[in-house]
């Protein structure tokens, strides 16, 4: 092995975004990990606690151009917190050096090719979509600990899969009425200078975008959401940016197949989720909001029955670069490794 | 009449929340309205601009002890911005006195006292409600003009019912699949003390409320919406709370019953809000935002197509204190006096 | 003249920053003029109200390359919102069509050419200096009237300057003890892309900047101050980004050379005051705050005196791009065109 | 001992506002320490976790009615975060009980009962005052590791000591020159339903307060700078209110008795913090900000000299409720037990 300590060796490339400074803070608290190496074409040769100053006096690395010879020398994990196109670049000479990678962005999400080169663009390493494995936890535990390749899934998938496996595992669902209306904060729009994301832009405002079917989230949750229901399914999905740094609020309306109880409901909630640490089922009646995630891995969901226009309603909430991206990647990490899946996870929210 | 001047008296009962701000800046700059009284229990005696300083130098009123009879004798028309419940009670001696009331209460909106009594409580004045007036001038100008007693819409139904009207009008809607998820800003919670309002419980945090159909802005927008669909319809409406001070939302999910063209819809929303000197319809693929209508009285509405889903978005942005509560009663006002409709209101938003 | 209608004819060069919005802002909503052409270099030929949403159907210029002698043919008054060392190469031509101009850049602030030269750049246009008039109504109305180049002052500044004046003419601040430790919105930052100013790097948060005397606004401050003092100043000044989108709050610490009375020190700044519209003197114990002046041309002002530590607070709060930048460069404009002074300024903060 | 775990057990009284759940915050990730009682009038009887959905599933306790005399039969180390007054009442009985108490209020940090009386009101348990440590590990660490009763620092005093101890140290500081600038987040008003403190009264605004030597953090500061001094000195005070919910920045001013470079001053700050794992000297020219200390227990300080008006202006930053308020008290709890001092406090701020 390359590491003599006993931690498991980490390396970060494309670590100046948001993604790339949260697994930074969790892994600076993680005691079976240790981050050697993060990369940056833009800050290269600058101290990482130089550009994000919270990590002043905790991670004394400095960013290093992008090499992939180098960085699979020097770490057994590597997570790709870069723009998809480039992940499928580095990610055949990563497992061809026997390392183990998971993939932040969207390079190995979809299982079929054609569907990728549909909402992105040509797929240069389509020989491993087979092989990766989606690190959703909750629905992949066993595949994730075997896997070499686990793609990272998107946030706004994260808060909708979530949201609603349990019923669609237990059939009830008319899937052609299924509706996202997802919130999220603008650290999701990623950390690249571009007038939209100002903050006189986005502050005192709210917004849609990407209405009407465009959003390239859209065949990442309808492949998990299919696979669920045992045959595909369409969704209508309008994502929302909210003024708020951290956090994605899913709303998400469909119509039940026959009637069901609000008491079973909440028992097929729990009893699917009654192993998992990061899911909280509220009670009946409550309503998740992303303050009480907001630093922590956790989901957040809530449902309730519209009786009078025949519908039901889930609500999600997550820490979009926590459980939707960067701490969801640690768990995904804990998994890989055999150490314990909360490791370096189990903070709660910082509120207020 | 009362006054000498050439200039209509107003008076607004319960004027030291927010709406009442909001009306009593709008009334500074309105060349042909004088606000002559404001009322507030909890202030009498104040100065209106000891208790909202942006007022300093611009309203020398203080707040009085609310006395109907009194307030008759000096205003022409009278704004009730007090809780509902409270309206009703003053409503007949304001009537009775020859005066209009422009209530911004949910007292006289719902035509059916049954329906009101079913959502909010006993109504004690349930003979008023056939003359009263919805004060939604895009859709009863007429009437308005010519009311004693006008309803001002509640801040979601003018967001809703101004975003749908035109497709309900043209006949073309799945009435039984209208979903609006709506999100306002937090002044719609109102000016009184309480936790759930309290800067560090909204800031940097978003989450639903009301959620299941429990929301008593329900019976009002299906009230309109029925009317303009022809029959009785059931929606499904969720409530959520932005961390701003001032805008509404709408994301409005419906299903077609026939195959239309965008432009076909666009040409529908054209025409129907073609005379509308407050409606802006954007250019197809046009998203509107809060920030774009804040401390305006516009409503922009755009919308979209999801064609793989098989559905329409239609969405919707208004200031909820301007075109959802305090600008739309100016306008009513404006109505009603025969003043030019935009008088006091054709100032642009304040960007940013 | 060039414009046979009764308004006064005007342009904006440089028009897609945020001083350039609010300036059409606040012109449509002017009586007396009209906004006749905006330039920009980055979205000529797309519609302002394109980039700029908030002005659908309020404003319908298409934003132009740069042409001034173009610019020229067309407007009578031509305000330049324009970075610095970009008016001082506009101006000659302008000045020499014999048109006005009112520059919200810092190249005509300073008396003294040397002075600039080393706290900006060379200046090209250096005779103009004398001739400039430094655009501050509240100090130099008379020479405003009949300026043909007006500077209009800094944000900063003006929230300084006004604050200290009554005090300095009164000759009783000792000029070596004064602090002044200000307060911004990001707007002041301006509206090009930079990854400091995204919302996620503002919002939740607060700092200075330029601390120890290095911010371009001080030789400005010190410029005006002295005149007032009757004698060169230096002053200590700390600027900071609030999380906010608009408003200047400036405290000023200095001490007094001799005891006077909290009465005597109102009375000083009442009178000092006394004919302005727009400036707003606290009762004392009146506490000025941002969010009272938002979106108006108010600067309030209020002050206390700190007995045990023998000092004098005085406290401003302007919203930088109104009394900052554009309503102030209006307020000239109405000066110089002989109109009434709080034409299209006269409307009260925005609040909430 | 009562408890026969290995764990320390502790209580929190007066557990409701945000200093409370803070506390439950860190407890819930300290190894070494368990929170066993949490009480408050207002919520006896429910679930902490209803009242602060952040601690679903990771503290299962319920508030309960306030009994000193059981809390201290179940509890070795008492923490008091309720109002001052009502901690004075409690001290006596928790020390007589033989138990350790941090006290969060400000009724046991000033040495001198006249000073308090005349800040706060009658003292009713002074003869304790002698005896208190103030909980400054920076300052007072051997005294806290041996105190029965610590009083912890308020949030600004610990911005503003921590600030100014070097140079006070060095006998450089010309004492009567001290002004300090501060900023606090909002959460430092408490959580107690309020108009002032609603989101619609904070969000994008900004405000002094208490200005003119009136806030009761006077004496405090200026007892400890007053022994850093070696007699007695005064200070000007400001705090303002900002719109962010965790937080403080102060700036503070003064003026050296003799002319030092930066690299000696540079030099001493370190020096004096060598050995302190939460202060955070920055380099010079480095500026902190509140971002990037939020949620953390580190104090970030920066300064800067004014050469030009001969001041040398020092910049603090903290969150207001970790090492403002419940961090610095866990802190003080790790130094009291023996435990290493960063336990459950070394994890880095959350950004963004």
């Amino acid at each position: 092995m390359i590491s003599s300590s006993e931690k498991v060796s980490v390396a970060v490339i494309g670590a100046s975004g948001y993604t790339g400074v949260e697994l930074a803070r969790l892994l600076s608290i993680h005691p079976l990990a240790r981050l050697v190496a993060v990369t940056s074409r833009q800050y290269a040769g600058q101290a990482m606690s130089q550009v994000f100053p919270s990590l002043r006096g905790i991670c004394d690395l400095s960013f290093e151009e992008p090499s992939v010879a180098d960085i699979c020398r020097r770490a057994e994990i590597i997570f790709t917190a870069v723009p998809h196109k480039t992940a499928m670049l580095v990610a055949p000479e990563i497992l061809a050096a026997g390392r183990k990678l998971i993939d932040l962005s969207a390079d190995f999400r979809l299982r079929d090719a054609a569907t990728y080169e549909k909402w992105y663009e040509p797929h240069s390493a389509p020989d491993y979509l087979a092989e990766a494995v989606y690190g959703l936890p909750e629905l992949y535990r066993d595949e994730i600990k075997n896997a070499r390749l686990i793609a990272n899934p998107g946030c706004y998938p994260t808060s909708i899969i979530l949201g609603l496996a349990p019923l669609l595992r237990q059939g009830v669902i008319d899937a052609s009425t299924i509706i996202a209306d997802s919130k999220s904060g603008t650290s999701g729009a990623g950390r690249s200078a571009s007038i939209s994301s100002l903050y006189c832009e986005v502050a005192d405002g709210f917004h849609p975008y990407k209405v009407g079917g465009s959003h390239r989230h859209i065949p990442e949750i309808e492949q998990e959401l299919g696979k669920l229901h045992g045959s595909a399914l369409t969704i209508t999905f309008t994502p929302h940016l909210l003024p708020v740094s951290r956090g994605i609020l899913s709303t998400i309306y469909t119509r039940l197949r026959k009637d069901v109880s609000v008491e079973q409901i909440a028992e097929w909630y729990n009893a699917a989720y009654r192993q998992e640490q990061f899911i909280r089922i509220l009670p009946p009646g409550g309503i998740p909001a992303t303050q009480y995630v907001r630093g922590s891995n956790y989901c957040d969901i809530g449902f309730a029955i519209d009786k009078r226009a025949d519908r039901i309603i889930v609500m999600t909430a997550i820490d979009n670069i926590v459980k939707g991206a960067s701490g969801q990647a640690i768990q995904n990490m804990n998994l890989l490794c055999g150490f314990p899946e909360n490791t370096a996870l189990s903070a709660p929210a910082f509120f207020p």
